[in-house]
């Protein structure tokens, strides 16, 4: 341990205001709490607006010897933080990067497997023309599941349409109705977090379709806003506090070790509640 | 500013699993953070299932000199952690204390003004049963509201029910239970948070009761949740993000100038959705 850091850094990036309105972030944050502060060490957290001013943390934080080692959340493509980092001397720890062999330590999440597991659930329910709303694209994993999505459908003859979101209640709602207003539309929409989804289902209602009669709804994470949900929502169900623990142990093993290989984590699950249900008949 | 210190510390105390539940705590968070990061500042966060946890930690960041200075949530009644922040000489922050002449910087949220507002509406709709669920009793703001909603209930001739609950689920719902089971039976009740409420939905439909022509319920904290719940929940909404700004300026305040007076933010206001209509004729 380094004499007097007890510390390891958090940025999350995003609009102030669009955190807590998922519960992944704080469940995350738990995680690695549980697991850290079992070796006295605290969670340095700060939220930015850019890239740079992110960058610009890591560059503070480096100078004065504040954190330990940093765990980057949301990988870009090609993303500049890895390269930023090493050069600042900072180890980092990865939460769900797209690929097992990353240069830093990374918590491996299969997120193709989970879109396969997705599609395959509303395929074998009858559904032929399946639609997915997604997180912002320059997301790295983000971009794993649209690949697999898209493979996945065109290799069991089915239509794949893919729309892009930013994980808000309104690009949910904006994604469902372009949606609805294709001919023919898809009877089948797969979102990437429960806030966007429970906004399409508003969307639906206003539209004069049933779900899942008409319309069959499923989410990315799983919580208690898709579990309460008028119908509850069929979910990829994955416990973020879990793989907090997870990103957790791995930074003490970075930390105490130098750099670790990847751990892999068990993927979500298909929960199936009511938003799910055997195709209309066309 | 302390030389090196560029951290305003936060200790949440509660069982990590049900962080991320409630939208309340990532809220109060970000908030906090958008004001402190405007001057340079991280957020040291620490999440512990123990009193003796939290002064612990305390006393490490005391003695490591890690944070300029600490935000105390979830005061309670006579609450040890002033004594010994002060002894420890880190100054601190209080959100939402019971009054406001506390011996620490204190922004203050008039928490009987919230519970009188409830009381009011659910009155004004006819409701002469009302009941409440809370949050833990020993905290000074449970107890606040809870003082409040009897007396107003009492000086209105109503009758006003106390059940004691813990934020989560199953404690909203058993609480539910216990209320529905009585007779006669409360036709309004209010929670403390958003999950509870939710949760009482449920029990509500399997007991075979229409909210809100058989019974009216009402929350504290607006959320997506809230918002999207069947139906959706009238709520006491409050700001949170808000706040969280106000207590991150308190604490540049008192980093920079020493002790400072209690702010007083907006209370809660009542935003009414379909959960909540005119008392059942009896």
């Amino acid at each position: 341990m380094t004499p007097g850091i007890h510390a390891v850094g958090l940025v999350l990036r995003q609009p102030t205001r669009l955190l807590g309105l998922e519960a992944f972030s704080m469940q995350l944050i738990a995680g690695i709490e549980e697991s850290i502060s079992a070796e006295g060490r605290s969670l340095l957290l700060h939220i930015v607006g850019s890239l740079d001013a992110e960058l610009a943390t890591y560059r503070r934080w480096a100078e004065q010897h504040q954190v330990e080692a940093v765990v980057l959340h949301n990988l870009t493509v090609d993303d500049p933080r890895l390269d930023a980092l090493a050069a600042l001397g900072v180890p980092a720890v990865v939460v769900g990067g797209p690929s097992r062999d990353l240069p830093v330590a990374n918590v491996f999440v299969d997120n193709a497997a989970e879109a396969h597991e997705a599609v395959d659930h509303l395929v074998a329910l009858g559904h032929r023309r399946l639609a997915r709303v997604t997180g912002p694209h320059d997301l790295a994993h983000t971009r794993t599941r649209t690949d697999a999505f898209v493979e996945r459908c065109a290799a069991l003859g089915v239509d794949g349409t893919v729309v892009e979101g930013d994980y808000g209640e309104a690009s949910g709602a904006a994604a469902t109705r372009d949606l609805l207003a294709r001919d023919p539309r898809p009877t089948a929409i797969v979102f990437d977090n429960d806030v966007m989804a429970v906004a399409a289902l508003d969307v639906a209602r206003e539209a004069g379709l049933r779900v899942p009669a008409d319309l069959s709804l499923l989410a990315w994470d799983d919580s208690p806003l898709a579990r309460h949900a008028a119908p509850p929502l069929s979910a990829m169900a994955f416990d973020v506090h879990a793989l907090g623990v997870q990103v957790g142990d791995c930074v003490l093993n970075v930390v105490a070790a130098g750099p670790v290989r990847s751990y892999t984590v068990p993927p979500a699950h298909l929960v199936t509640r009511s938003s799910t249900a055997p195709a209309p008949s066309s």
